[in-house]
């Protein structure tokens, strides 16, 4: 079974076959919405989320799919059914395809025997967030053309953001230098890339990357004041003022503006921010068609075998 | 950018298109229902809310637009963003409207600047309620014809009732005479009006509206029982029958049955209970028909004005 | 108004139709999507489900009808109002049908009059669970053809499952052999059918329907531990061991695996487990239009006696 879960399982060749098509979505009048199908589609997310679910219920309703939305609040005295129990029983009720967001570090684990259709993974805990790699992708291709030689900049919160773990890894392969800056605390040792100061990594970037503070994954709340923590870690407009001509600033949102971010750079025209929001309903949009139609090809294939 | 936010910034000519196609709208075959488009509108309630949400989604669905479900329960966590933030998020999305209710009364003039798609208010804390007003407007006129005249009662928690705002302000634009009653305690002088008794009002009125008594925005419990209430500014059983023939009962929902109005009176031949809510959702098609139309012809004009 | 309460309240010729169109849909290719509809359905859920609502929501999305969702959480603050209010205003929004869930047994006798709509019962307290009764009956007929002299075991909670009271009376009205066997403290004794040791039910039966533990039904805990309880009444490896050649192992989910049931069982051979939830969606379906057909029907002969 195809899945999507995390980019190192894909080749880069995938990537790009993922990326080309988001574009070409992009590139259509209407930004593509599609006829409807009887395609089937639940989204499992056991985290709270605005964006990325509403990201994947627009990429699917555009796609022309039927949505089952499933959220942990709805579900918070679930009845102690199994992670697995629950998906099987959406591929029971006919759902071709699940999208999970989940706690849980690598939940999708427990899915890989006897799951029937494709997972797409909306966030699984620290680990990966592998269509929000995909969407900084785009937005890097968008600007830069190529990935070779490009500088990225990813800076704050590496030790518990999915975000980080998953662009620093994909970036590396495709040939970008990667930059990690942030609190001492929050160094993490498992990211590709060169630790240097926060004003090295906006000053070298062709791309800076400001992530936000996962409060909610902290075991212990922050030791510093916001403006601190802006002063000290985030992009304040001196900061900005220095970055060199062409970069470009990106947050994987929501922002917490005056903390990762001076408030007034996410409307400036550095800013990539409410791109890569539009950008995501194309990756999502273009994920979703990969893993449904490698999933058809297999079933074609095994069709095919069983004849002769 | 044209926005729903208050009958206020409507002039009575538009107030009469919306009715006008409202009521066009209910005289279909069928109620109205529209071939799918490629329409996506979110639906953001910060504040609960079972009718007027169910309203404005059929509403979409019956324009055959694609429908997003925000409501301030799956967001708890909302990890701070603000209301700005998540409106300009539903709008990188592809959403070509937002619907929003909110406890803080006027929230919506933080949105009036970089937003680029129609907001429609699905009521502001104790401020305004236009689409309820809307209904209420098309409830008389299909009732009385004429605004010109008629004699209106407005009754209960006038301080607290957004209702009650957006119903006098426009009752009395249109030339209706508007009388108000309720708890000395409750009285509210930004209404326009003539303060009467609960009987004067009643055996005075073409129409008596019936508020809610809004307990979620009272700092301190009331003082009285429900039946006391009932009693001394309720619409009684006695209190309708000395209504004069013709007049008839409104209420904006939901009713607290034997508080602000006698249980059984809800389904007698006066009330227009019922009848309101189906006028509601003609009134949010009307309305997201008119706010949609008036964004395109400024999106074409902008586009002529360039050519030229 | 049909409704579609108890299946007390159908003539098993009714039954008997039912489960053949929901037959025939399972036997069209794609599983039977059809085009959309101008139809619109209201899901009020008050207690938490997954299955059986996603099972109502997917059978409506196939039937090309629109969908309205409503669940207890984003209602908690629901105003007081009663339920009847809730269905008549979702009625007068333009719902064609109601699919309710409610704690309270017997929550529909306050909806016998009044409503214009078909109220389907999705479960109301330790009362009736139709629509799952039909999709066991859907899974049994599948299987032997024919219910007469079909001997099936129901074990477990048989105090508190309103699947067991389901099941227990229409198996009997179909001419099936009922046992049953759980705790002692759980007996019931207004199911019809036989009480024996869990072994012996295990032995006897064609099929063995285990019933979920209702925890949130029991005023007190439950004095055993999960394994004694699954030693002395749940269904073991063991005792699946000695079940006869062709009978099935069946239960309503969600699982608690290694209590009722084995872990390893559920995706047995024996096992329907996932097959009742395919059916499921199909007997919705057939449910669906068979309360709607009616309804039309009833309201095509008023059309005509009003003629003459």
């Amino acid at each position: 079974m195809v899945n999507l879960l995390s980019l190192s399982d894909l080749s880069l060749d995938e990537i790009d076959g993922i990326l080309n098509r988001a574009q070409q979505i992009l590139d259509m009048k209407e930004r593509g919405w599609f006829a409807p199908k009887q395609t089937l589609v639940a989204n499992l997310f056991f985290e709270p989320s605005t964006r990325t679910r509403f990201s994947f219920e627009t990429a699917e309703k555009r796609l022309g799919f039927h949505v089952l939305n499933f959220s942990s609040q709805a579900s918070s005295t679930q009845k102690g059914e199994s992670l697995y129990d629950t998906v099987r029983t959406m591929q029971a009720i006919g759902a071709q395809a699940v999208v999970v967001r989940h706690r849980r570090e690598g939940y999708y684990r427990e899915l890989m025997r006897g799951i029937g259709i494709p997972v797409l993974n909306a966030g699984d805990g620290a680990g990966d967030h592998p269509t929000q790699a995909l969407l900084d992708l785009l937005t890097l291709r968008q600007e830069f053309l190529l990935f070779k030689g490009l500088t990225v900049a990813i800076i704050g919160d590496l030790r518990y953001s999915r975000v980080a773990r998953s662009d620093a890894n994909v970036l590396s392969r495709l040939g970008c230098r990667v930059l990690l800056s942030g609190p001492e605390a929050w160094k993490n040792d498992s990211l590709p890339g060169d630790y240097v100061t926060v004003d090295e990594a906006v000053r070298a970037a062709d791309a800076v990357i400001m992530l936000r503070i996962q409060h909610e994954r902290h075991e212990q709340a922050m030791k510093m004041t916001k403006e601190a923590y802006h002063c000290r870690y985030g992009l304040t407009r001196e900061r900005a003022a220095v970055m060199h001509p062409g970069s470009i600033i990106m947050h994987p949102g929501p922002i917490n503006r005056g903390v990762e971010l001076d408030g007034d750079l996410v409307e400036s025209g550095r800013s990539r921010y409410f791109k890569q929001i539009g950008n995501g309903v194309a990756v999502r949009m273009a994920s979703l068609e990969w893993a449904l139609r490698i999933k058809k090809e297999a079933e074609e294939n095994d069709r095919v075998a069983e004849k002769w």
